[in-house]
Parts: structure tokens; C-alpha cells; sequence
């Protein structure tokens, strides 16, 4: 086995290890014989965690990719010939090879423009006013991200105009929320989004901390139909999907999820305090974005330090659960050497 | 968490929990950051693995379910319009729910008959001696399952004669080895499978008893190309891979893969022997298949037993790792207290 | 030009040429520029036409293929991990190259038995009492053929019961309509098909005699929502679409799509009177299909008639609007020449 | 039947009728039996034209709809997890509704900047220099429109700098001709297209004047293999393809393909010189953009005249073989009568 000679602490947040609580959680329920493909009392107790957190009555399903989660949502939202609205810098827009595409047969995404990763309401109306025609894809939902790509959080005002603007106008609605966690321990309530009318939202179990899992949580239960079925066609059924739903119950039961997300925004905000690089975005969540020159760039690698130039530009600094302040300080010592 | 009431001890080889060697491995490497989307050491030395049990320079890659590890990698051998060779009892006929279809946009499959999921290559012939015609999904590919779903195992002569008989006619070659360890433990030599020019192996460590991963083994290197872009955009590139494959090293380096495949086959002969039921496949996995008729598997399951009627009318009895030989007992006394 | 070596005549009825009515009405309406992708006078004027003929407020569409117009259709009444019920030797599931599972994601067909390509409605109540499950695609929708590949007519009355049950069972109804001239010749009321709650019915023009156009009947209108956009998406939106309607002004307005089938008809019978082969199935429409050994077909072959072996062993022979009484006379004489 | 109440006379080439030499053709043809889906002499014939007029080996193939012909060419050339490079104001990626994605299965598109409608060699090296990597889909082909949606051609030169360093990178090329006939009018020369390397061209019929047809024209003759299940599974074989080819032959033998492009081209010319309006784009085919405002915009819609504001905000005059220079005066006067 080789030595890692680079060192991904900041380079993503799904390069940390898992949680002390996942891996409880998976040993513990690693015992007995149980009901395979999320018929089991495992995936029952996850799901009603995740029920209860969210004061909604949801459908919930586990599967090991979060790419898969959305996509095979969106495909639930909108017909191949229709469209989904998203932020041009969504992951659905700019990191998932053409996931949305592929389990959309075809599926066009709109996207809309805006600051750190968010869009607003004010963008809708426009998208919204444009005649059907069969020439083009006609928006059938929206998707968004909360907190965004850029580490932003979008209040929850924002959420709501832009879901009613969304509603009004005959759109199903669809959450990403990959750093669901992040946004809940910046201030975001989670039970609004049952009230707002979203359908199908996905929480994200492995950038917070866990060995692989996302939760797909159906509000919209006609939408619930036949969708283990769906799952099994879009190669999402996991047989042994205790394995996927134990990390949720171990999170959930001890408040780990959200507690260790607070951690890792804390993290955050004080690498950005650590940082002399000019900060190009809201430090609302676990990442840290920042201004840097190709040569400095170039530097930091050299020095063994795996991280990212974003799509913007900016050079991305990712926190978890797992980081340090101790890393935080080695790593802040690290920047301010460069400059 | 409310109790299970049923017993899911036979019901399949996935409803077992994971084998030591596997949480053992998941905890050894949930250390330290990690490169994300397989490109880590964990994966590296799972490949290594791999590559040194088949005598083959493979490229692997891993994902969390079987049936898209299948179907992902007929579509890679298939173009939409071909179709692909199989059994008719096969999992990516039967079982898959129409997953094949989805990943091959609409792929075709071919269906031959044979005795417990095997056929022969003297069906070969026929198939392939159709003429290309534009109105029909003309073969391109062919799929074998070892050990098959009825529990039987091919031969390697007659592995290498569909193998030929397949190669000779211009197909590209799939197995399908969700339990390939079954079928090694039986006496299956799996170095065989590159010498006979099979293109894309799958290899089962669920079933065997591992957490969730599938190894997808791309002997035909020119089939690599992209594949990393062809599993993200088919929703199967795991961002933390290393947990699906930290379980293959647990499983490698011990052994314990195929140790305890042949324990899960042991435990199946042993069960054969304790039942009262005739006996309506062989007995060369950890499967049982028998006949059974509708009151009596009634009565079973009203004793707290899920086992399931299969394909060809059979009931099945599925053995694992973890069925012990008390289990096996146990479960022995009340099928011979049924009749 | 070369000239043609072998005779077509007999072959299909798509190797006929267009009848005066359809030249006629194209030359017609060859006139004056007109709005593109279905919104022109000659579009809603053939729409006017279908509907009266079917009684039925319905959404009309043109397509250049009747595999598209059917493969299209499944699509809008079944999702992808769902599956239509179908007759084994229904054109979608023997002869369309995969079309229906590329239309529709991986769509899955249910093939239901039944002599000359006519099932029963005994036959669904077992497949619909199947309970839903996610390891195989339950059925959403159901199509049946009239008159059927095999040339025979259903009833009205077995019509009924089919359309009963399956829309007891939750079903879509969709009808391939290929030959719904012939069948309509033979006595079929069309005007049942909306009273029986069909969804969409697709009419055939081109085996009528036409030259390429199909008709998509929606009668179910919340299915009519987008689809010049599904048209498009599925490359079945044509510009000129005018080109695609002329033809059935042309032949419903002057009753020649009925009274050029009826003459197809009779062809048939006169035929299958001439002929000294053993006829397997009803002459119920434009085709007669006899038992005819390799020899003497390779020896028909070889007189220049180039005529096809069948799905179920048959030998098939087709007439159509261009079949004249003395060319059946000369096949006739042919035929009793080869025993 | 109703009257046309607004004229399209410039709204597109696809609202005229069809050439004379068109119909004298398809009546020509519409004689005896013929072999149907493709494999007849009237489809013979037109591809040994196409061929002769390309001065290249090729295997063509006709369909209905240009969408289509794109769509399903695209698809051939680059895999799903793969992108294709485009104009982003191409016809691919603003006017099929998705139907490359729905094609391809998610298929990605790449696009490029540039002036009306073309895209420069120089942009090249930095699309091809992006690394490989899952998280994208890789360039694999590229797809060039002449003349552009905005009527400029793009010169021989251009085109040869372009496919060179496209080829240099390994991609593959096609060329969306649907309106080739233009280009070559205003002095294209064709036969570069095979020697430059280009894999598929798609030439239109359509837009030039036809009933429905297009022409697949295979280049490379690896891609040929099974072309035709590939377009039967696309729902784009046509039974009675003489109807389709027949077309060309009447076009091409005559000349009028061309000739009549001519005539549109120069119509194009006098228009422009008749119109009071800035011409935003170079009169080089059949189409004359222009600045107009709104108000201006509904003025010439209320005066009956049916015409379209672009994607680049310009208004779109379009010339077709039917517009005659009394129209164009007529038209002229109505525009200066706006301003």
C-alpha cells in the first residue's frame, strides 16, 4: 500500500473519512438476517428520522450517489421533451457528465444566472412567459441548491419567493441538498420545504460525513409510485440498502449530522479568517473561495496541497466534519507563506 | 426500531450483514483524506487485487449495485440497436426491471433456454447465423452468469466452448459473476476468463457478504476508455469509492472472498441433505431449489420463514457466509416437520 | 435506372405505390406557402376528417413512420420502468428493431399468446393481479393490432372485452392501426374505439396506400399537452408537414382509404382461393398466409416473386390497392405451377 | 377549407410548396412494386447521385425530418458520456427540442461562440486541451452548419482550418447541410467535404425546396455498419423510402437542387437591397436578417405578414425556389411602407 503524497484535506469534503457515529451505526445494525432492497427495519427507522426532521410525510429512498439521486429525480419532475430550471453553476449543470440527460432521456435544463450559486425570484417570470412551442423544452421544474456550489446560503425568504414563483407557474420543485446539512447548521429551517410545496428533495449523507448515501425524500407521494421500481431500472436499487440507510439512523439519532456540519462551517470561517487570499464568496457553509494566480496556485500544489480551481475561477478550500482547527492553522500558516 | 418478525436467513444471500473481513477493512482504511471518484490507494490496491486473482492487466472500477454494474457494461458492449445473448432465467432478463433497456437505450436481449440458467453453445450457431436485417436487434454481445441463478455451475469446457462459439462469431463477452466466488469455490478456475477473451467480468461482493460493492473488471482495455465519464453519467461514480473498495481488499488478502463462499456452499449441500424436498437443481452454490407446492410454502411462511418461488416453480433456499450449520439444522427440522 | 429483377408485387403492402388519391391531393395542395410543423389549413383539415370518421374530439399528428408513431405513442402511456402488454407477434415487440425500448427508456413489453396474433381479455387478469413490485415492470399500458399481423380482424366484441379489462386494470388502451383500413373494410366499427376509452389509436396511410404518412390519434387530450414538443424530441416533427396530411384529404374525402382496402381485401380472397397451399390463418384482410416447404419457396424465389417466410413458419403473401384481379390470376398460376 | 389568412412567404424555406422537379419525380417513381425500406432502385439512384455530386464512397440513407437526420448522425459519432462541439445559435443546440440528447442518451453538446452563426478553427485548442475526466463529458465530435442559421457561409478555407485541427484531436466530424444547396450556390464546393475527413454529412431536401426528405450521407464507411437498424430502432426507416429518394433524383439530375438555391440566394440579394432595415448578418444564402424594433415587428404582423425575431434578436426574411422577384418587390414595398 503507497503513502498518500498528496494531502486532500481541503480538497473536497468528500474526501474525509466517515463519521464515528456512521460507523457505529453500520456495525450496529451489522447483525441478524433482514429483508434486502430497503424493505427492512433499518431503512424504516431512517426514513422516519428523516420524516421527522423534515414534519413532512415523505416517501424515502437511499441510494449510493448523489449525481444518480438528482438526476433520477429531475426524471421524475419533467418529461424528456420538457425542461428543468437550474443555476448555471448547479451540479446538475456542471458536474454530472450529463446525468440529468442521460436518466431524462434527453431532458433540457434552463439555467439562470446569479451571485455565488443563487438565483432569484425575479428571474422566473421571463422563463415562465415564454409560450409553449415544440421547437424548444418547455420548463416542467425547477431544481436548487441549498447551500449552492459556492459554499452560499440562500435565505429562507429566498426559497419561498422563488418556490412560489415556481409553483404559481406550474413547476415541480426539487431540492438539492448535497450540503443540506451545511445549510440547516447556517440557519436554514428544513421544515419549510414541505410547506413550499417541493416534491422530491435529496439530503446529502456523504459530504457530511458518511460512508456513501443520499436520501431521496419524496413529498409529493403521487410522485411515490412505482419508484422502487424506478430506482431498479435507473440501477439505484441496492440490495443490501441497510448498509446505505444505518449511516442516516447513526447521524440523525445523535444530531452528528448537523452538529458536525455546524463544525465544518466553523472550520470555514476561520480558515477564511486564516486566509490572506481575497474571499470571492459568502463563507455560509463549509467552503472557502478564494482569489489566486496560477503560479500561486501552482506553489500550494508543489508544497503537496490537493485543491481545486473552481468554475469561476476562484480556488475552492473545502472543510468536514473531519477537519481540524489544528489543520486549519497548519493549512492557514501554508496560504500565508505563498503570498 | 420494532423487531424482525421474519426470518430472512434463506431468503437470499443478501440478506445477510457483512463478514468481518469487511468491516474490518472499512475501518483500517477510514482514516486520513483521500483523492475522491476511485482515484485513491484503497482502490488501487482493491485492483491490484483483482487483477492478480484473474492473471489479467484489467481496468476496475466499482459501484454499489449489480444490476447496473450489468447493465452499465452491456452498453458498453452493445450498441442500442444490437442486442445482447443471454439466458432467458438470467438476472438481466428477469430480474433487472428493465435496467438493461435503460442503460442501452432500448439494447435488445436475446433469449436461449437451457437447464438450471445454463445454455449451451451449440444454440450458438442459429443465432449467429441470422442475417444482419435492419428489422431486428441483430447480436453483439453475449452474457453468462457462474455461478447461474438456479445455483448450477458451468463447466469451464463449457464456458470456453460458448466463449469461442461467441468470439468465432464477431460478439463481445460478458459474465455476469454476482457469485463468481460461489463458483471459484466450487472449482471454477477464474483465470480462465481472460484467456478466453472475455471483455468486461463483474465480480459480486454482496452476495459473498460484503457491504455493497460490485467490481466491474474491463479486461478489453479498449473498452476503458472513458469509462470513469460513461459511470457518472449513468449515476455509478461513487465519490467516496474507497468504501466500495476497502471491502475487496478485506475480502482479497484474506481469502475470506472465497473461504467463505465455499463455507455458504458447504451450508447449501447441507441443507439439501436436511430437506425432505426433491431437489430440482444442482447443488454446485449456495442455493437449494426444490419442489414445493402452494399450502406447504404457505405454511412456511406462516412459521416466520420468507423464502421465495422462483422463475421456474421452485422454491429457493439461499445459504450466505453467515448460515451456520445450527441454522441450517434448525431450519432442516421444520422443512421436515412441513411434509 | 436498373430495372427490377424481382416482383415486389405480393411482398407487403408498403411496396405498392401511392394510389391517384394521394398524388392527386399532394399536387393540390402543392400550392401557396403555408405555416410549417402542423399548423396549416391541410393539416386541421385531415385532423377534421379522422375526427369525424372516429366520432372523437381527438389531437391529430403526422409522422413519415408507423414504428415512430407507435414506438412514440407507448412512450406518452408508459414510463419507463413500466411495460405494455402486447401480443408476441405484435409488430412493436417482433419487428421495430428495438424501437418501443428506445422511445421509451428501456420501456418493457409483457407478450401475451394467442393464434393469428389476436390474444383474449382471459388473459389479463393473471397478469394484472401480479403485484406491483420493484424487481420487474408492472403494466401501464396495453396495445393491441387490428387486424393483426397475421391478417386477421378482432371483433368488436373481443375488442371490448380487452379495452374492459385492461381499463379495469388501470391500463392505457393503445390501438396499432397499420391496417384499421382493412379492418374497417372487414367490418369494423372505428367509431368504438373512443366509446372503449382507447388513448391513442395510430392509423396507418402508408399500407393503405400512400406515400409515408402515419396518424396520431389522441384521444385522451390530457396526453395531448406538449406533444409537437414529444414530436420533435423523438425527430418525428416534420416541416413540410403538410406533405403528411394532404394524403389523407385526399383518400377521406372520396372514402378511398376504406374502398382501396376493401379492394385489398377481395384481392386477398381471390388469391387464397387461387392458391393451392394450405392457408393458416383468416383472410380477413389484405394478407394470406399459407404452409409452404423450403424448396418450393426457394423455387418461387427463383421465378423472380419475392415473397417472405414468416414469424410462425408461413409464408405470407400481400395484397394491396394496386393488386389487380389479373395479377392475383397470374400469381395464382404461379403458385399451383410450383406443386 | 379555410383561407390562409397570414402569409409565410418569408417566415422560412420550409413554408413553400414543392419544385416542379420534385413532383414530376415522385410521380415519375410511383410505378410498380418496389422493395421497400430503402432497398430499391429509386433509393439507389439518388444516393449514386449524392455520391457522384460528392465525388465519394458513401453510404446515404433518407429521412423525413432534418432533426432527425442530426440527431440520430450525432449519436453515431459520439458516445452518450461524450459531448459534441457546436455553434451555440446551431440548429442542434436552440431548435430540436432535445432531440440530440434524446438521440444520444444524454449526449452532451460543447458550444462555441461566433459571429452569424460560425465558429473559428482558433477556438478549437482549448476545447481540446480540457483533460480528460469523468466529471465532464469529453469532446468526441464535431458538428459544423453551412450555410449558418444566420445565412452566412462559412468559406472553404474556414471549414478545411476547422476540420483539421478537429481531426488533428480525434474528432469526428459531420456537417448539418440543411441548407447545402445554398452554400454550394454561393460557391462551396462540396466534393472538399470528403476529402477534408468529415464522417456524416446530413444535405437537406427540405429547405431546398422538397417534400420531406434529407440525406444521411456516410462518409466513413465504419460508421455504415448496421445503419439501418440503427434508424429503424430511431423510428427514421421509412417503408416506402422511394418516396424520400425519389426527390432527389428529380433535384439532382436537373440540376435544380442548385440551380433553384441560386434563385433563392439571389432573392435573398434583392430583398436586402429593397429593405429600408440595417442587415445584421451577410446575404451569402437565402435568409435576410435585420434590425427592427417591436412596434415595427407588430406593424408587419398585423399587415398579414407571418416572419420571426431570431435568437439574436434580429427579424428573419427567408427566401425559398418559390419566391419570385414581384413577391420580393411586393414584400420590399410593405418594409418601407414601415418606416
Amino acid at each position: 500500500m503507497t503513502t498518500n503524497h498528496h494531502r486532500y484535506d481541503f480538497a473536497s469534503d468528500n474526501t474525509a473519512p466517515a463519521m464515528p457515529e456512521v460507523m457505529e451505526s453500520l456495525t450496529r445494525f451489522n447483525t441478524d438476517s433482514r429483508a434486502s432492497y430497503g424493505d427492512d427495519d433499518v431503512c424504516e427507522r431512517a426514513a422516519e428520522l428523516i420524516r421527522a426532521m423534515l414534519d413532512a410525510d415523505a416517501v424515502v429512498k437511499f441510494t449510493a450517489s448523489g449525481t444518480a439521486a438528482n438526476a433520477l429525480s429531475l426524471a421524475a419532475l419533467a418529461q424528456p421533451f420538457e425542461a428543468v430550471i437550474c443555476h448555471e453553476h448547479s451540479h446538475v449543470a456542471t458536474d454530472e457528465t450529463g446525468a440529468p440527460g442521460f436518466f431524462g432521456s434527453g431532458v433540457g435544463l434552463i439555467t439562470l444566472t446569479g451571485g455565488s450559486g443563487r438565483f432569484n425570484a425575479s428571474a422566473l417570470p421571463d422563463v415562465l412567459a415564454r409560450p409553449d412551442d415544440p421547437h424548444w423544452q418547455s420548463p416542467a421544474a425547477l431544481t436548487l441548491t441549498n447551500t449552492t456550489e459556492f459554499g452560499a446560503l440562500y435565505a429562507e425568504a429566498d426559497v419561498a419567493a422563488i418556490a412560489g414563483a415556481a409553483k404559481a407557474g406550474g413547476l415541480k420543485l426539487h431540492l438539492d441538498g448535497a450540503r443540506m446539512a451545511n445549510a440547516i447548521a447556517s440557519g436554514f429551517d428544513v421544515k419549510c420545504l414541505a410547506k413550499l410545496g417541493f416534491d422530491i428533495v435529496v439530503l446529502g449523507g456523504t459530504k457530511a460525513g458518511s460512508t456513501p448515501t443520499e436520501a431521496i425524500v419524496i413529498l409529493n407521494r403521487d410522485l411515490a409510485r412505482r419508484f422502487g421500481a424506478r430506482l431498479k431500472h435507473g440501477g439505484q436499487l441496492t440490495s443490501k440498502s441497510r448498509f446505505l440507510a444505518a449511516p442516516w439512523v447513526g447521524m440523525l439519532e445523535t444530531g452528528a449530522w448537523t452538529s458536525r456540519a455546524a463544525h465544518a462551517n466553523a472550520m470555514a470561517k476561520r480558515l477564511a479568517a486564516a486566509s490572506p487570499f481575497r474571499v470571492t464568496h459568502p463563507v455560509d457553509a463549509n467552503g472557502v473561495f478564494v482569489e489566486m494566480d496560477e503560479p500561486t496556485l501552482h506553489r500550494l500544489h508543489h508544497a503537496g496541497w490537493h485543491v481545486y480551481r473552481f468554475i469561476d475561477g476562484s480556488v475552492r478550500f473545502m472543510c468536514s466534519w473531519a477537519t481540524t482547527p489544528e489543520l486549519v492553522d497548519e493549512f492557514g500558516a501554508v496560504l500565508r507563506g505563498l503570498v
